[in-house]
């Protein structure tokens, strides 16, 4: 390389993807648009930049030290580092032209300076699904995130997963029930470690925050209950009339997954686990996470819930609701390095037109017919040898070649040769283009994701 | 409201869209990939955010000025200001895992902080296609890019249109012929005001660079003769023999608008225009701007052209290629403001499912069985008026709702209501669902645009 030349390379953390698996990517986005937009989500595109006293009105913690921040001028810039609280704004905002409830989904980048490691990326997808009420917002949409999100996932390939569901009224309900009701959160975040932690370290982790011994255990046991959907509401519902709290998330529940069913989802995708506490502060109601059974190591892949006050930063008004996430670059990169990912259908193109004379025009017509006709068509003008033009429709993947040289010509007709099989044969346009699609979109039935 | 609250806002120069106009937006990205997509090319997504010293490698000028750049440790980081850059970035780093003539699309948001004004945005979409060579290129992908293109603008509903075709081996083999050789730039640079400042302005600046007045005279009559493509051929084809780079030029634009009819491009969408200059020192073939007829003054809408040397910065490689680019958040902004956005199709759902017993599940079962069936469906459970309900199906322009009371549900039927027309019956839900799917497919003909 030339002393005037900079090395080509990207920034650590950020992910960038070669042709192939970015057809992937790009279909796993289109799909999951489509998914959404089947329930009637409309999309939204907000700005990658704001003004940092609004991405950080709520302060503190953690963000604040990850995020990209800058001045330009006099304005204090900062990147996004989520969806959520560009959309509380949006919604403040454009509160006299949104209709309530207000469903948006959106699949956009953010950015956090996170110390780089395997599998962290400083700039990633996130996919939001949310659905606002003004003032109020019924149950039933706290059944209906997950569903989507269950339907978008199987859209997808991932059939292997269980949307695990709980309700934080339950949770605190059932601390105000075994005595333990100062220190709520701090009782939240030990519970919230049993699976790392174990049994015994979460119990002495209780009794230091001043929960009777016995009844810490008691409680335990409570919230590990494994059991049937049925089994855990005939125990939830054993307590009933103790606290008021309680019986309203254990009320909202039922509710919940009685309406899974109808929503299309299958039983084996979601089941009751309360020991599911998700997060700390935002979340009121339903909370969510999404286990994927064939590696139940990487974390949560889709997670959520319902929170009361969406937007109270920036407005007054009260706007309850329920959310759901992927965190899709990193989902991507699971799937990508367990080989999970499908790339049979990556192909740029179904077929590529091979000019096998010296004039192209003939193959860039029979191109033109083909695509009319619903064919994605690549000419290959390059003058090249035959075994290098053939070298590359191999090298993409693309599926047929259609070869058109004098004899073609003369008959009015393509030679078509399919890259699999090797067979090949004279056909019209019109045959040749019913051929391919035929045998394309049984192939594109197969999805993006492969789960050995 | 309340003294802790943050007035919500976004910065000035961010395009943000509401719901209906988004849908809009969104459908034309999708659109527009669609078409790119049937030609072969690939979707690319790179980083948002690069190292400066490869997005400012060729340095200095207006975009230095312009870009947004911060610190974060020790590196020098700045926002992508086109697609372009991190194109050139890219090939030359995945070199060996490309195949050639490497063909790829990418929307993305870039970033300019340009001084705020009236349609000129700070972020903006980018929606551009490249096809890069290895080494060589055949003249035919410099038909392909204005067809495609073509193709494209044709799709979103943009029909009145003009791509307008020259070659640089033109004007600088002209620039020889009529002896103006040195200061080639400067002269580039003048003609290319020719629309702005008109013919005397333009000769007196030919004169001050040195070029004799008879024949910068002449010269500009060639550059702005107003005929067929034929007759400018015909014209183009007297000074033959004259000057080798100028002939060369001639014969290669001879070949892109001999090919543009075989790609399946329109006659009246292109036409030579030999004032067409287009940038300074980046293309070196064939150049392309596209006037939108209805209002010429908003400038080129789908600019583009031929070099020969893509990556030079990163690279000893010799990657030419042609590419053509849309400035999509202007010219959304511009169709907007024009009024030539057709919304009728914005609507989140076909149908809104209005459960009128209090037990909603009936609604969610009748929901998720039509939009099996291909319906996009919006369940509304919240407790309101029927008259509330029904303002909020009109206010979305959801053209169907479905209503779900206890005689439907005896029958086992649905009451399918139009809103357009008003007209309301009962079926059942395959005969509603294939009722809307008739009615929805023939409106979803309609495109994008509509220029009245």
């Amino acid at each position: 390389m030339s002393d005037n030349t900079v090395k080509p390379g990207i920034l650590s953390g950020f992910m960038e993807l070669l042709p192939d698996e970015q057809a992937v990517f790009d279909e796993m986005k289109r799909t999951l648009s489509e998914v959404f937009r089947s329930y009637g989500f409309v999309g939204l595109d907000t700005p990658v930049l704001e003004r940092t006293e609004i991405l950080l009105a709520k302060g503190g913690g953690e963000t604040e030290k990850q995020v990209y921040r800058f001045d330009r001028g006099d304005t204090d810039i900062t990147m996004r580092y989520d969806l959520t609280v560009p959309l509380a704004r949006y919604v403040a905002m454009r509160y006299p032209d949104l209709s309530f409830p207000f469903k948006r989904y959106q699949i956009g980048k953010v950015y956090r300076g996170e110390r780089s490691q395997k599998g962290r990326f400083r700039e990633f997808y996130q996919c939001d699904i949310d659905i606002i009420g003004d003032g109020k917002l019924d149950i039933i949409n706290e059944a209906e995130c997950p569903s989507v999100m269950c339907n978008a996932l199987h859209a997808l390939g991932i059939d292997d997963f269980q949307i695990r569901i709980n309700n934080r009224k339950i949770l605190n309900g059932l601390f105000t029930i075994f005595g333990a009701s100062d220190k709520k959160t701090e009782i939240l975040r030990t519970i919230d470690k049993y699976e790392k932690i174990g049994r015994d370290n979460v119990i002495e982790g209780l009794t230091d925050l001043g929960v009777d011994k016995d009844k810490a255990g008691e409680m335990l046991d409570f919230v590990t209950f494994a059991g049937s959907n049925d089994e855990i509401i005939a125990k939830l519902e054993s307590l009933a009339g103790k606290d008021p709290l309680f019986d309203e998330g254990v009320s909202d529940l039922k509710t919940v997954i009685g309406a899974m069913g109808a929503f299309g989802c299958d039983e084996k995708n979601y089941r009751i686990d309360l020991s599911i506490a998700r997060g700390l502060d935002y979340y009121t109601g339903t909370v969510f996470e999404t286990c994927f059974l064939p590696d139940p190591s990487i974390g949560s892949i889709c997670s959520g819930g319902r929170y009361d006050d969406l937007a109270g930063y920036f407005t007054d008004r009260q706007l309850p609701g329920v959310g759901m996430s992927i965190g899709l670059t990193r989902l991507f990169y699971i799937l990508s390095e367990k080989g999970y990912l499908n790339k049979q259908n990556a192909a740029p193109a179904d077929v590529l037109v091979l000019p096998m004379t010296d004039d192209t025009l003939g193959a860039v017509s029979v191109s033109a017919d083909l695509r009319k006709a619903g064919v994605r068509v690549q000419v290959y003008a390059e003058q090249k040898k035959f075994k290098k033009k053939m070298e590359y429709a191999n090298k993409l993947g693309i599926p047929f070649v259609v070869l058109l040289g004098e004899d073609e010509i003369k008959e009015g007709k393509v030679s078509l040769k399919n890259m699999e099989s090797g067979e090949q044969a004279m056909y019209t346009v019109e045959e040749a283009a019913e051929l391919v699609k035929s045998t394309v979109s049984s192939k594109s039935r197969t999805k993006c994701v492969t789960v050995k």
